[in-house]
Order: structure tokens, then sequence, then C-alpha cells
């Protein structure tokens, strides 16, 4: 579990390594921690600022629905990044705007099979005998769409999710390994679409 | 609105970041702010230098023309910036030779169609129902001939236009936000030409 | 032949730089060098730990059969590292996940042929009337599988082995020799990939 | 004209630059200004050395022959180096490998034709109504067999020069001024790539 303190702290560093990836133009993207499980708590990166410059205190305190708990203003994500919390118990969740996975999403509408490569231990599978399925939702604005969506594909050993012609979702222990895994994912999926050119 | 010394130093702050993103390759591209409205008034970068070098004294005020009001050299392409923004009311125009944009030119000589994308939100446009074209025309070396053609196709709820086998200019209230929209539909254009391959 | 604290500092730094350029995703990789040839020992970098943020500590020292000798956790990759010392002598072998050799050994199952390039130079053979086919085995998780397909096409002018849907190894006298092996083979990989489009 | 102590410096500088960028990987590529006309003599990066590690002593003097004058290792290349200053009368030249010339060069052997982009100002030439032809030469590790290639295709308005299967020649007044053009020659190459695919 993170403090407020720490959370506000390695959110802007992680987004700041994030955005020199460019995987989080604009101010696209958002990063979560949790902060308590009962009831539900999690710090989220404010909406709507340079995800390269963020400092410590440009963090959001939103409740299990994702509503902004004393000040600031919550990505509408956040909701989001909650139920990824409640559902699959993450103690971090990242969401970017890679490249390769919505291209990905394009070739594969009904989740992108991965099979047989040894990057899937860096996403915590199998490299032999294992399929990945990384699923694909359509993209809304209703973050209870997503939610259902979410939780209707949710596979404990699959801490990833794709939103078709928006971006990626991954979760893990904390930061650190939700971006490890993240980073091992976009590479997989960069191989799925390099080899199927 | 900015002052001279503020649009100096954050010209060449915001070209250097172009620059180490391969943007203004060469001394190619050009930055402006608008100064004043009436008269226009605006301070672009100065011509033929790096790009990444830039000090806050390489910026060069012209007015609604183009032309260099007191001393320096501007590019011919400030009667350009300056056109536009007079027209869409821009604050701060930016002008880059990013390669999306070029080749996205290429493949759809009249407009880049983009649609149904969430990216489409940091560049002011919703991610759903909405069918942004992203203007094309041709290149020139007459900056009243492409500002006419900017003019026949503005919409003042696409802040871009891509000049085809040139570059890219997108525009905003002020440079951060500029480059907030140049990075969501640059990214968009490569979402574009990579799908289609 | 370097020092333990030697290997230390200099395994961090070219871990590091791996990591900076994209090669070393999640905690992928190893780098290693030969403290000792008789009886032969390595250190070899420290298992599950992000490579760009490695300390001169975070080594394993292991013997021949890539078992840790005195404290930390070797990756059972280790195993390898130590086969590749010992049969082509190498000071250093450097193992990464970078694209390029992953979708070489999808193209070219049976061993990836080039030829005629000057990059060829670079990596110790003949730009002219020379084919270096850089040899291709099939992933496993047994170290022992993959040092016998490794010396089954052990060729001492040649040192590189790429282990499909996995990644490379390179190796040379010392770290240097085998980063520069390994960024010029990168290259013409790339090179192979692209101009066969 | 540059000083020895100059060039060194700048050298350094610039190869540092290229080596980032990802065109002077290994130890390859070689950068040259001339110190004197008459005899010529010009001072060149010394060979087999990092290029992202040079020191402003890391520079080799040669003269119209390439041949060392005083100490030091220069790279066989320096001939082609002092054949280009001399034929072109450039001030500087450099020489690296980029992927996309390499790549060019195979799709368009006998020289790649580049007209009506904006970028050819950045090389010093026309946007419109003007082809350029970048010649291209087949690799040799005879630099007098090169240098003649080179002199039969010299145009006074055409700094560049690709070798085959082996990298690229630009060169200038100055190391900037040759940079700018390299790196706008490189993006037009790119984008004649990308555009045929």
């Amino acid at each position: 579990m993170y403090s407020v303190e720490d959370a506000g702290r390695q959110l802007a560093a992680e987004s700041a390594r994030y955005a020199a990836m460019g995987w989080m133009r604009g101010t696209s993207g958002n990063l979560s921690v949790t902060l308590q499980r009962f009831p539900l708590q999690l710090a989220v990166t404010a909406s709507g600022l340079d995800k390269g410059e963020l400092t410590a205190q440009d963090v959001v305190v939103v409740d299990g629905a994702g509503e902004a708990v004393g000040g600031g203003k919550a990505s509408a994500e956040a909701g989001l990044h909650a139920r990824i919390a409640a559902v699959a118990g993450a103690g971090a969740v990242v969401h970017v705007h890679a490249l390769a996975p919505v291209l990905a999403a394009e070739r594969w509408p009904d989740g992108v099979p991965l099979s047989d490569l040894e990057m899937l231990k860096g996403f915590g599978r199998a490299a032999h005998d294992d399929v990945l399925t990384v699923p694909v939702v359509p993209n809304s604005q209703d973050m209870r769409e997503l939610g259902d969506a979410f939780e209707r594909g949710f596979r404990a050993d699959t801490p990833a999710l794709i939103v078709a012609r928006h971006g990626i979702y991954v979760w893990g222990d904390d930061l650190r390994q939700a971006r490890h895994r993240l980073e091992c994912l976009e590479w997989l999926l960069r191989f799925a679409l390099e080899r199927g050119r």
C-alpha cells in the first residue's frame, strides 16, 4: 500500500517515464495506485495535465466509483481504474496510449492471441504451452459499460485490457510491476504486428 | 498574450523539444505566438537557425502580413503563421516537419479522415460520432496562395493544416495547447497510416 | 579479465545503456563477464531486477554450470552464458531482447544469411565475398538443451546466437566489443527485414 | 577553416550526436573537416573508437591521399573524405551508417530521385521544378575506386553520395551545414521509402 505522498511522487515519476517513451502524448493516459482496500481508495494522476511535467501534488484521491474524495479533478477514466483495482485486487493500474495495442486491436478485435514467446514470462505467463489472449473491448465514454466489459472477460492470470481505438490498461502489485508487464506486453504486441506483415 | 521576453524563452524551449523528437530536422519548421491582436503582431522563431539551439533572443516580431517589424529575418512562412493567427484567433501556431502528416497527405490528398478514436479528444474533438477531416493543401512558396487555400478550408473546430509534401501546422491558445494537439494528431496520423498497411 | 568490482560497475552501466535502447524491457535480458577461466567463473547481472536501475552490487558470481557461487540469485540463463564463455572463450556475453533478431528468426528459422554489407566488418567479418549465417536455435527453458544446440552450430567466426521467439546472444573479448558487435548485427538484421518487405 | 583544436572538439561533439541518433552504431562512420586547402589537410575522427565517446584528442590529420600526417591511425575511408574535400571544396564531410540511405540504394540502385518536397530546401535545392538524384555507387574497399565513382557522378549542387550496402556521405561548408543537409536528406529518404510501400 502507498501513502498519498509516496503515491504522488511515484505517479509523477512513472508518468514522466511513459511520456518520454511517447506513450502519453498530449495529456493522454493516467496512472493510479491503491491507497486502501476497505473502503477502496485510489490515488490517480490529475486530469488534463502534461504527463511529462506532473508534480507529486498532481494527484487526486478517488473512491471505488472513481469519484474524487476531497479536492481535485479526476479523469472519468478513474472509474475504470477503480473497477480494475477492485476486481483484480491490483495495487497499481497504468493506462497509456501506446500505438501497438491499438493497432493490434484492429487486427484481432476479439482478443490478441500470444503464445510460445519468452517475453510472456515478463507478463507473468509461461513461455511455452500457454496461450495468452489479451482481451479487447470496444471503446466507450461510459465507465460502467467499459467496466462491465472488462469484468466479463476478466481472468486473474491476464492483467491487461485493450480498449479498441483508445489504449491499454495493465496492472500489478505496484507501479514497477505494472510497468514491467506493460513493457513486455507492448513488445509482444509489436512482435505480433510486425510478424504478420 | 505573451510578452516578447516570455515569447522568446518559450519559443526556444518548445523548439528544442520538437527538435529532439525529430520534427525539426535541419533548420526546418517554425513556431509563433501572438503578441497583440490589433494590430496583429506575432513573435516567430528566427529563420535559418538550428531549432535545437535557439536562445530567447532568436525571435523576430512580424506584423499581420508576416513582415518583420524592427530587426531580424523572418521566414517567409511567417506570412502563413500570421494568416492563421488572424483567421483562427490562435495564440500560438506551430509548424513542424513530422513525417506522418506528409505521408498521410500522400494517401489522402483531399483531407485525412479520422473518427472513432479516443485520441481525437486530445485534439479537441469527440471520440465518437464525429468525423475530423484534416485539411490538406498543395505546397507553394507563395504564402498568399497557401493562406487562401487554408482559409477556404478553415473550420473553427479543426485547428490543423497539412501542407502536402511539406509539413503540418497546428494551433491553439498557447504553445502548450498547440503541442498537445499536435502530439495527439501526429499519433492519430501514424495510426491511420499503420492501420492501412 | 575483470575483478568483481569492475564487473559490477560495468555490467550496471552497460545494462542501463541497453535498457535505454529498449532492448531490456521489463527485467528481460542479462549480461556477463568472465572473472576467471580455470575453473570458469562469471559475473552475471542479478535476476528479476530492472536493468535500467542496476547498481554495481546487483551481480551474481556463477560457476561453469551457471550455478551461483556465494550468494544471490542468478537467472537460469546464466547456464547458457557460462556455456558460451567456455566454448567461445568469450570475455563478455550479452543477451538482450531486441525485436529485430526475433523477427529475423521467424523469417529465416534455419539461420539468417547476411553478406556484402559494410556493417559486417563491425561484427568481425568481411564486407565482401563472405556469408555470415547467424545461427537460430529453438527456444527452451532447459539451458543444457540450448547449450547443446549452440555448440552444434558454433563457429569461432560467428559470435552470436539467436534464440527463436526469445532474443539474441552476442559475445566478445569485453563488454564494449560485445556491444559494438551487437549494435552492428542488430543494424544488419533490421536491414535484412526492411529490405525484404 | 578549423584549427586542429577546434576540429577535435567539434568532431567529438558531432560524433556523439550522430551516435545518439543511432547513425554510428559500433565504431562505424567518420567525420572530417578541412584544416587547409593547399596542400590539402583534413582532421578525421580516429578509427576503431566508439563514436559516442570521442574526446577532442581522438582525431587524426591526413593529407590529400588520406594518409596520416604525424601520428594516429586513420580509417581507410579518410581517402574518400579527402577526395570529396578536394573535388567538392567541402569544409566538412560526414559519413554515417543511417539505415534509410542504404535501404533507398537497394530500391533505386541507379540513384534516388527526389522532387517536389519542401525538405529539399534544407539540402540546398529547390522545393519545386527541380529533381535531385542522389548518386549511388557500389561499395568497395578500394578508396580510389570509390573516389573515381564519386567523381564521375559529381555535381556541385548535390552534396551527397550513397555507397550501396554501406552508408552515406554528405558535405558542406562546416559540420553544422553538413549535419543540416544530412538530417534533411535522411528525412527525404525515409519519406521516399515509406511512400513506396
